[in-house]
């Protein structure tokens, strides 16, 4: 009976993850949680303001962590994207986040929350990592936003390319979402065409920086990025409550590379139901091992712990 | 064929009615335009980020004023919200708005834009005479958000005090977008049950207060408002495209009061339609008249070419 | 955690109610029953060959009542339209659907399900009845569409008298939804003006009757209505998953005639939340009174446990 | 300005097609159009009484052929689908509709019609031969849903088999939308394996049929088939809208085989944008001559002039 979805952080992104799963009928419920008291209250109360001119009711509320005990889904997206945009590199907030994450996690945990997190907070794949650490909630019932939305950067460009809907591209950016990712192009198709047989090398070589210097330039344009990776969110906590089982590149546990790392999974009611192994080529094989390196040897800094 | 919306001044509100009109398959063709080109390419940086994971296609644009050439409505939301924020008074924004306001005016006019302009920004109904004045569009074709936002403000904040949808909630806020609005109570109705029954006058005159009161809260707590008057101008740009005669309060030209007012009107195709006198009573006549003669007023200080 | 709506009874109607609550997202599980098999089966495949156009996915089962167990709301839109057709009165499907209530209800009530039942069958309120009285739910937990319908069927009437969107009518129709409904002009409101007013007794008493006489044409030149009926049940759905407490006329339990009846309520996520009475004129009384006699006659005959 | 749509042929299809346009907020403008003028008011009049509680408003018309002057996208669904589902051969429908759709085209013409037409009547590929050469537009204004339609159905298929969402399947059904219809697994891809290395040619031999025999039990089971197709004929119309530059299998010309069959293309605001030429294996490059010799052949009896 009716879907119950909270927020932590509201941020540019959180705030607008809580816009969209009200003006889309998402949410029946929507909890709004952030250490600033007033910044929430605030995002509340325009929320409410909104009511009388949105398509349907949603019973927004803010502040009170027990509301997490009944909370089916969890979007985290707290941070500090000063530091991302003033560097150009998520990992800038990892000394933040990492401590952000393990107080987050740490308070859903004592409310007793047994539900599905999606967390967007950067860097992505390690504080997807820490939360679920923290929280002690099986993997499955934690993952983050990832390469979900490199992999939407990446449509968006190969799209712009032949002057059609990014939906008509196919196949995924893998690894950290951050510097190390890549496009995996012996996945990637338009028009049913393999994009190893439509573009050279050096074709490739050059298209695949695009979609992170593309939201690079967003962020410095704007001081942050908050449509897409909102939207991202969004519709994995749809695929979550509808229980799809859509198949898609999340930040996910993956048992060869022994880390949470941007990778395709199906995603359903209790998060990610399964992943398969994908057939990528020698090169990307290396870039993936390489990406996951990084993430581990970072999340390895916090202590053993974290690690595995 | 196809809706083509331009949106001028990428603030945080103007941002979002992009967001809206792209999330909700409203706007067909999108224009994005502001003095800040880095800020409107990025908004449009991130928009495009997004469309591989929205459910409709939309044509983004930026940067390009003879787009409005064959625009159908453009959404204005220009401004200086820190002003407003550090005075809690709308009318902070009056020096800088009105000279953005005739700027803006002139590079609409000569474009040959012959739709429907929705004003968002503040002083509202002066900005809204204002932008009428400079195109030369018929009066008709130039509107303001008004107390359509204070309005839903007051729905929800009735909605509250019964515990029910603001939707069940009628009447309107009358007057200027800003300190002189009223609610006038002998339009409000609850449960078909009229305000002036349920509430004692000492009630309605604090409840009077709370709606712009809350704006503000939310103001002071986000350092802007978006949301609802986002949503709110949305609705007024569906009631054009489909031709609705939506009847809705808006900041529109009232003949009895000789000013651009937050007054309700029938929505169309062509704008404001049709404006119906309302049965006020006698203080409510009084507010409204003192609202309109504050507006005059400051619409006199222009230049006598801005009244009437 | 989600949505799950089961619909018995897949006629016209019914079907509608389903393919709008998977188009629309509402449902995340949604459960489709009836005596024909065949027919139900083939909407389920319908639904199912509907999937990959969808934006939302949505999990549709058929045939199986154990599913009850767990439903959050049971839409009923069983019968036998061809009667009502053929006399232009919905009271000629009393004996089929009176039995059909008594069986399904018993079949709901085995299931251990303790949701919110939203009724369409006809004779509506009749029907409404009996499937309280059989499941033993309390009497929030089940309501009909009733004057949902007409109400919105007199609104678009009014409507179209005055050029105007539908949305711009307020107030209600009352009574049974069948031959003794009424308009109760004294509710009536458009663009804040009493419908007493602005009309003529005469002219109320023409109005009056061609909402339920547009409903004959469309039953007559279409074999059934399906769209107005069906949208109408599925937005009662929607208050009662975001617990919107939407006040609007249903056929809820009233009091004051002591019947299931066409009149306001607020609806919430248990149902009927609170009726309020309504300041209605001696001859509104009177014709209220009328019906509800009209309806407990009917129901009488069924047997004494039927009433009250 | 505003999308203005016009449906004729008002049967189960044509008016779900109406009812989604309208509950969807796709068209601002809807024109029903169907000989049987009583169906067709009724229909009009159920949209009317839908519309105080859809969250749209949408100006319905029904009758009038003049209005397609500047419509901008017609759906045609005329036909006799009784004919169809007693043979289970969309043939069965080729002397009737081979006849309306001459007629039909006729009146299209004489109102000065430029928009683009996307036709569902079957034989489809037929129909939409025979409706482009009658009014004269360009091939590129004039498609039909084909097998965008048995494409979704293979979709279907094919996710049931893995349990996930139909959208994580890739690939395309070509050839006539009828008998001669084939699954190119060439094509076909579900989390990024390809359907040659998942299945044999055997498990690929069984799974070609089950789409369009799913279809006829639908057909079978309630009479006809309107959901999947009507979504499927609504989405290609928000491509054209949205002038998406969408890519999907559609009732098109393509040169190659000189008929009009089903095969992917890009689709925009002027309609077919583009067909590229898929990489199929022989099997598959033969399956599509036969499928376009049969069309041709049929064609071919209606006059050399439907031909090429």
């Amino acid at each position: 009976m009716s879907r119950k979805v909270a927020v932590i952080g509201l941020g540019h992104v959180g705030a607008t993850v809580a816009f969209t799963l009200f003006t889309h009928a998402i949410a029946d419920e929507l909890v709004l949680l952030d250490k600033n008291e007033k910044k929430c209250e605030a995002e509340w109360g325009d929320l409410r303001d909104t009511l009388a001119r949105n398509d349907y009711y949603v019973n927004v509320k803010w502040g009170d962590w027990n509301e997490l005990k009944d909370t089916d889904v969890v979007i985290t997206a707290f941070g500090d994207v000063a530091a991302t945009i003033k560097t150009g590199d998520r990992f800038a907030e990892f000394p933040i986040n990492t401590a952000n994450a393990k107080e987050v996690g740490q308070k859903i945990k004592e409310t007793g929350f047994n539900g599905v997190i999606i967390n967007i907070s950067n860097p992505c794949d390690v504080v997807t990592s820490i939360l679920q650490k923290v929280t002690g909630l099986p993997r499955n019932q934690v993952f983050g936003t990832g390469t979900f939305l490199d992999t939407a950067r990446m449509q968006r460009v190969i799209g712009e390319k032949f002057g059609q809907d990014p939906h008509n591209v196919e196949g995924y950016v893998l690894g950290e979402h951050g510097s190390s990712q890549f496009t995996a192009w012996s996945t990637v198709r338009i028009n049913n065409r393999s994009a190893m047989d439509l573009f050279s090398k050096e074709e490739r070589d050059v298209l695949s920086d695009v979609p992170n210097k593309n939201s690079m330039k967003v962020g410095f344009g704007k001081g942050y990025t908050c449509y897409a990776v909102s939207t991202c969110a969004v519709r994995l906590a749809r695929a979550v409550f509808s229980n799809a089982h859509y198949y898609g590149p999340t930040s996910c546990y993956v048992e060869s590379v022994g880390t949470y790392i941007g990778y395709p999974a199906v995603v359903g009611k209790d998060g990610i139901e399964e992943v398969f192994e994908l057939d990528l080529n020698e090169d990307e094989k290396k870039r993936l091992n390489a990406s996951a390196d990084k993430l581990k040897t970072n999340l390895a800094k916090l202590g053993p712990e974290y690690l595995g």
